[in-house]
């Protein structure tokens, strides 16, 4: 199998590339990522867990930075999760270094007063919910235009695929590769410069590049459906993008979500009530009665 | 395990019933089709096949035939394709003569001029088209409020999927359980009674009722994609009717389609361009010239 633009051998079926266009093919596509939506000259906080998406992405930002003039920053979460967490923040600690771009650790257990181990009900569900709350904060306190997420594809299409089983169509609508920033509600937008590419390739990339990142799964997530649906199905790459350009069509003709947005009145920072999800499941954690009913 | 409704056996996981309640409960489904769908008093086209979609979904609406006051009359088409169109008609005869209603049979070579046998370019899409055609040519004609198909969920949720796959939008919002009849525009509606219920439903009722059908496929439709993919992903019953009342949902949002109907100028029915799909293949079919480059 011959790379589709020279003679060298293919290193990958779809696209049939060599590695050396392989390696261009990756990088273009995140700087086109770039320019389709709009994240030149733009500050952009990368949160980085250590997996090999959030690798990846930061590693392929910072080689673009000075070309997209991007201001960048990188930022973990010291969730207290044993061996896991400590393994990730070794892996983020060492990636950061290499490239020489500012890392910021967010100690939960100082800064909130616990760890994702003290989460006994739901745990997958309450620590996505404690980790957007905090990049949300940390980017707005600190004037980011957008995270920058490490979801990939494959993510894309099963989270889509769930939530057409679930008949979620909200939930379709209130994401994509880019979600709007909006300062005045407190609410920076969220970007996914890895949308368009595979599992495969990530993983691919981060082999040829000879990158680190923490090859085990965070023990708690073993259980989670996205998980349990991915290992059901197999779907080409062709079919995945097709299928995630569909949604994407069918989200411009969908209503835009009319919700109300105050400030929670413990943290000022936007909820749909009047104490946030994240200062009530704080409280919640602190006195040990999440998910235990109220007397 | 036991029935849901009484203490005896269950025959199915999902819905947990046991045989009677079962048949109930498949009948009670299609009853609620018809009302949902407003079919009481209609005069409905059924296409029989010969297949187990379609012998289930003629046999429940002749049971149904007295409650909504439907006007039912059966319809084969002789497609001349050898054993399969014999071993069809055969059964087709025999179930329309046991419940005692009309059948219609048209002959494509008497009618048209050729068999299906004769295309030898893309025969399973041409056959779909002619198909389509002759359904509707035939209703519109002897005044039809809607021409009745077997297509179960099953077949809806792939014909879904493959559309989200192909960047395929507009299909979506052209089919559904029912498709509107405009008598001005010579077009009549299709309706779907099995549209919410499983292959595994219906082929369980048809053994229950011992009714007969078809059990080998078309041979040309061995290669088509809808088989391919249907034997690589399997969901349950609850994805699959969730997935399904999800694309209802989007469908709702999607733009109508807005394509200009003119009048074939051959066959007098409807078209986009002047001469319509159908006497076009006709012509190219009588003439050996399907699939082949002009000169």
């Amino acid at each position: 199998m011959k790379c589709q633009l020279c003679k060298k051998n293919a290193i990958l079926k779809s696209p049939r590339l060599c590695e050396d266009h392989f390696i261009e093919y990756f990088e273009r596509k995140i700087g086109k990522f770039i320019e389709k939506y709009h994240l030149k000259n733009k500050k952009l906080l990368i949160a980085i867990s250590g997996g090999k998406d959030s690798v990846v992405v930061g590693y392929v930002l910072s080689k673009l930075q000075e070309k997209y003039n991007l201001s960048l920053e990188y930022f973990f979460i010291r969730l207290g999760i044993p061996f896991f967490t400590e393994k990730s923040e070794e892996i983020v600690k060492k990636v950061t270094q290499e490239i020489g771009y500012p890392l910021t650790i967010y100690d939960l257990k100082e800064e909130e007063g616990f760890v994702i181990p003290d989460i006994k009900y739901k745990p997958c569900s309450y620590c996505g919910m404690t980790r957007r709350y905090i990049l949300n904060k940390y980017a707005y306190e600190n004037k980011f235009d957008y995270v920058v997420m490490g979801h990939n594809l494959d993510d894309e299409v099963f989270f889509a695929f769930n939530n057409l089983f679930g008949k979620n169509i909200s939930q379709i609508q209130r994401t994509g590769p880019l979600t709007e920033t909006n300062f005045e509600k407190k609410l920076v937008g969220r970007v996914k410069p890895l949308y368009y590419l595979t599992e495969e390739e990530i993983l691919l990339y981060a082999k040829l590049k000879n990158l680190p990142y923490i090859g085990c799964a965070c023990p708690n997530s073993m259980e989670s459906t996205q998980k349990k649906f991915k290992t059901k199905t197999e779907f080409t790459r062709d079919q995945k993008l097709n299928f995630i350009y569909s949604i994407l069509e069918i989200k411009k003709f969908l209503p835009e979500e009319t919700v109300e947005i105050k400030f929670c009145e413990k943290c000022g920072f936007p909820t749909t009530s009047n104490i946030c999800k994240f200062c009530r499941t704080k409280e919640k954690i602190l006195t040990g009665t999440l998910g235990k009913k109220m007397k």
